[in-house]
């Protein structure tokens, strides 16, 4: 009864066993072949491989081909995770924070949060925060834009930039240059919206209202929102585009005075899942039924779509994962720079 | 290599394919004893053993001493969790929520947020909403003087009560009464705060102030903080109690404000993860140091905590634990209302 779980569980546990004897040897020493080792330690050859790919991964030792491997000569004991403003780590950045955290503890890593402002307002950037930063310092961005004024900075300072990469294509276009020397995970905001139109459309359902929450046009949800429809020949109206606030309470004010106007729709994509939780609850005060009447999509997840009357479908992608894929880019240290691209979840429930 | 966590894999993985197979029998059927299902299975008795007590905890199976075991009469299928108003998942109740739902998943139940209010007005409780409960609902309650409206109503539908008890002194002799019947999972607030005040004292930090969030007499932490304070002889002030609001934002110009009022104190004890991350921001920015000028400890706990600067040791309880233990006994169907008492969480880091 060896399972992959199993088969995983004794690989980390061989790697940390082995990191702690490599850790002793001074930096660039020449580490005993996959065979000997296996010998050594009395277990299968493969799984020694295993955990060697594991510490060649995270940094801690160097595969020269035709040579053998080496400890490495500098290896990664801290990393930096830059955030808007000292609270925001309990709002915009707090999943995928968690996501690097928990892979970092894994690792043996440090993170450092630093605050880019202390008050959130991007003038008053905060530059003695950000030299504490050492040289050559590996530092997670979760947003690009609000940081585009310390990029400068963090390139003088030789900084390995790992970014999470929700952009739009235009914003893409604006910090082309910058993107090129970056480590880039990518999510796949634009994709979970197609498949959710996708998933809509295989139900019937044709006319739907978009919830969203950008303000400007280059928002990458409503572009996908848009370019989804014309792809599906699904009808487009603009009046189907609806802009709610932050929160619960807020989708619901917004949504309800909608309803007044009495437009057509069948379908409700929902950026988050508070405002797909408003929805359901609004709705069944109207008695407009989920989903015989109306389908809903949130795109995003929670536990508490899963707890709703009716379970609502979550098209999403797990900002914990994408957490972890940042730390992993920066440990790899791989001087070309690398994008990794997020798969697309969904959570099929009961609501569409 | 069989480590205690391959076991654990092992005896889940054997409960479910046992949950499968005894789901074919009517209820009340009489299963195989363990050394049958030992040889019919090829696994170790031992674990088949484990096995069952898994689903004898489930409430899939019944043991009847000296007569064996037989498939359960009623299954639970389905629990319900009360939140003040729906927006309160995303506050008040999210980490709670969160170890709900994950110990339901795990045990094949579904959970159902039922709101006791649309609007977060006790006023208005919401008696459609309540009245979508089947009669001897499993309910679990986030918290109890809120609800004291609803305890009747649940208690004429016959519903089975698992309280998440944070209660103070005072509100235990109010509802004392109604709390015989529940089923309870204790939170240790006033362990953590003395355990928290002994790590001052231990590191020879005598005059502590408390960063609560409790507006009346009555709260827990303030009580057990008077209390502590007390009993291992260090000096109380009332000036040394500051009540904060909500959030980082709200804690640091509290904090600011009472910073100038120069009362002398070289500990801070803080209700909160965010209001410890302000304190230790105020105090770098006014060169106050710490641990060595002043330590501080949170009562809480979040990454975030171990990503700052000098990272913050929390003293704490694991709210999604509760949440497992709250799901776990409605689901032992014990006609004995039993209490469980969660531990002391301690992450000792830097700051004290």
């Amino acid at each position: 009864m060896t399972t992959d779980r199993t088969r995983r569980f004794r690989r980390l546990e061989l790697a940390a066993q082995l990191s702690r004897e490599f850790s002793a040897l001074s930096p660039g020493s020449r580490i005993p072949g996959g065979h000997v080792l296996a010998e050594r330690l009395g277990a299968p050859y493969m799984t020694v491989v295993h955990a060697l790919d594991e510490l060649t991964l995270r940094g801690e030792i160097v595969r020269i081909p035709n040579k053998g491997s080496y400890t490495a000569e500098h290896r990664v004991r801290e990393l930096f995770f830059l955030t808007p403003c000292p609270a925001a780590v309990y709002s915009y950045d707090t999943e995928v924070l968690d996501g690097v955290v928990r892979e970092a503890r894994r690792m043996g890593i440090r993170i450092r949060t630093v605050p880019v402002t202390q008050t959130n307002r991007l003038a008053d950037i905060d530059w003695n925060s950000l030299g504490q930063l050492p040289d050559g310092a590996g530092v997670i961005l979760n947003s690009l834009p609000d940081y585009c004024q310390v990029l400068g900075y963090l390139r003088e300072r030789h900084c390995r930039i790992a970014l999470l990469d929700s952009r739009s294509e235009g914003t893409s276009r604006r910090f082309a240059a910058e993107l090129e020397s970056f480590h880039r995970v990518v999510t796949p905001r634009g994709e979970a919206v197609i498949q959710a139109l996708e998933l809509f459309k295989a139900a019937g359902k044709n006319r739907v209202l978009l919830l969203h929450q950008g303000a400007h046009e280059d928002n990458p949800v409503r572009a996908a929102f848009r370019r989804g429809l014309a792809d599906l020949g699904m009808p487009f109206s603009s009046k189907l585009e609806l802009m709610i606030g932050n929160g619960y309470y807020s989708a619901l004010g917004h949504l309800q005075t909608f309803l007044w106007q009495e437009y057509e729709f069948n379908a409700v994509l929902c950026a988050t899942s508070a405002s797909a939780l408003a929805c359901c609850d609004l709705f069944k005060r109207c008695k407009i039924r989920v989903p015989e009447d109306v389908a809903v999509i949130a795109l995003n997840d929670a536990p508490v779509l899963e707890t709703n009357d009716v379970a609502v479908t979550a098209v999403f992608w797990d900002p914990e994962a994408a957490g972890q894929e940042l730390v992993k880019l920066l440990v790899a240290r791989n001087p070309q720079p690398e994008t990794v691209r997020l798969p697309v979840c969904v959570a099929r429930r009961k609501s569409v």
